[in-house]
């Protein structure tokens, strides 16, 4: 079996460890441990009966509980069979211009979308967009930035770098298109969180891809929505077929927005058992996480990673994320998610016995 | 609320008729009344515990459950989110070819996916692939067709005419690609199907597009496949996002192309069912129905059909399909699925009231 290129391949990692699937604990796939919501499971119960029907082309009732949500008309919103499916729509916009800028590490499907559509990439390091300095590296690679454009995460996969909006707002009125994956974002409270929504109606350049897979633990069900011009988003539809979404993946979606309750005790676990998971992995000698705004951390190590996976999979049944995927990273870093607690200190002891038996 | 292009779309039905959805009696989506099997039920059931882990990004158990159905290896098989995600990229394939010929009158999605990568389109009336001329107008239009692919649908929508597996053969040897919807195959008994699947290895350039949605009455699931050469389908991989399916809808298609039961009570109630609601509509003064191979009928009428349409909605809650998306065929015709002999006797019931109302 070929080694995963994104986290969350039980499969794979099942085989490594010789146990079913189930036995895995997975902290390779940045999904929280508090989902599904039990208000988007019975939402998927309710409509089981109506399988036999089309869903709604128009996606209508989905749509207007997302206006409601985002306080935004709902032609502002295209929903989307995960948000993977909007990035690759956003992908074929992006290879339209003379070239789309990349901030590195990237999520390895990035490239493959861009790829798909025989796009002009261009890499540019996360160090220059934390220093202010992206646009004088894209005025350096080429002398034009208003022909090109720009696939950034916000908060950024894999260092959990929480961008404020004021910083990205320079690049709207430079590059032709500015895509935000912000599919993380809404681990951030609302008073913390810096999403481009409030702006989007005054940038027709913008597009936010948002997903319900992390924050609701909903992966297997495929959810994630565009917001961005009307004008645009009417011009993906026709790039796409009628009916992209699931009749069960649409009512839980309009369940899970609407379920305050489940977003407040998201929001409430996760600073004390991030800050927790972050102290003891500071704590073992030869590892080094990065402060992270969101659900995962990124740790350096001494140790060879890809190892290290192993022997956590072998032992101790722990899958972690190796950093393969990106070039950048390679072997001396992996990226964990934040659970429970008891996990995490599941997690520690495994990487404490591991690494003092090398 | 627009006019819908498609079939089953109950929404707009239900604001017409002023009643909730579930009390319209839908004809206009072809889609099989004995479903969902309750294999598919509990195979959904079983697995919305597993919606918290991303689906196997290889669908290696769905595959390999194809593989067995239609006996042929895994990786002559890639499954969908329905098959109009595979039509899309079909589109794709078709657009980098001189042109595609569309036998007309096709479905409108055909259009749609072929306008979405800018390819030429040429159409070619049904009756010249009926009297096996389709050769002979490819020619005609253009010298050569070699450089050229050809979509179509056999069964044939919305006329249910099916072509044999012989007639399609030679256009195999001439043109470059060839795309064979064969979304209504499955209602044609093992006996009795004309299906490219037992060719499709020795044709590299023949993709056989297949769905669950009609047979097994699960449009809101979307579930369908490409059967290709592992080539092409490892190309089309890479245009689309590495999880398009549902963890639920890859369990359903398991559980329904391994219920045989279901398979046979289909093809059993299937040809008296459409013989009599052949009968009950050659009867109705004004209305001639074609003959079918499939689950709908298409029906000739002498009155407006999109008045038909309303006043059957208004007066019966009964929805058929119009035909105004087909632009050869126009207000002259409708589309009906058959349903169970009940709900049939009711459709012709309302068309008798209706009609004679006049």
């Amino acid at each position: 079996m070929r080694q995963p290129a994104h986290g969350g391949n039980l499969a794979w990692a099942a085989a490594l460890a010789g146990c079913p699937r189930d036995a895995i604990l997975d902290f390779s796939a940045s999904i929280s441990p508090l989902g599904p919501p039990n208000s988007a499971i019975a939402a998927i119960q309710s409509q089981i009966g109506n399988l036999k029907h089309y869903p709604d082309p128009n996606y209508s009732e989905l749509r207007l509980a997302l206006s409601h949500f985002h306080q935004l008309p709902p032609e502002w919103i295209l929903p989307g069979n995960g948000s993977a499916e909007l990035l690759t729509l956003a992908g074929r916009e992006l290879a339209q211009l003379a070239a789309a800028m990349l901030i590195t590490p990237a999520f390895g499907d990035y490239y493959r979308t861009l790829a798909a559509y025989n796009a002009k990439v261009l890499e540019c390091p996360l160090s220059l967009v934390i220093s202010h300095t992206l646009r004088e590296a894209a005025k350096a690679s080429t002398s034009l930035i208003a022909d090109k454009g720009l696939l950034l995460n916000n908060p950024h996969n894999p260092t959990g770098k929480l961008f404020s909006r004021d910083s990205i707002l320079p690049y709207l009125e430079e590059f032709a298109l500015v895509v935000v994956d912000e599919a993380f974002m809404d681990f951030l409270s609302p008073d913390e969180e810096q999403s481009l929504i409030s702006v989007v109606q005054e940038y027709p350049n913008l597009v936010i891809l948002r997903s319900l897979t992390k924050f609701y633990s909903l992966p297997g069900l495929r959810l994630g929505y565009a917001i961005a011009h009307p004008d645009r988003l009417s011009k993906w539809q026709l790039w796409r077929d009628p009916w992209p979404i699931n009749t069960l993946a649409a009512a839980a979606a309009i369940a899970a927005i609407q379920d305050t309750e489940f977003q407040q005790q998201t929001w409430t676990w996760l600073p004390p058992a991030r800050s927790q998971l972050f102290q003891g992995l500071t704590s073992i000698s030869g590892l080094h996480p990065q402060e992270s705004a969101v659900n995962f951390l990124l740790v350096e190590s001494k140790q060879s990673t890809s190892q290290l996976q192993q022997l956590l999979l072998k032992h101790h049944q722990i899958l972690i994320r190796d950093c393969l995927s990106f070039k950048e990273l390679g072997d001396r870093f992996f990226r964990v998610a934040v659970r429970y607690e008891s996990d995490n200190q599941r997690l520690l002891a495994g990487l404490q016995s591991v690494l003092s038996q090398e």
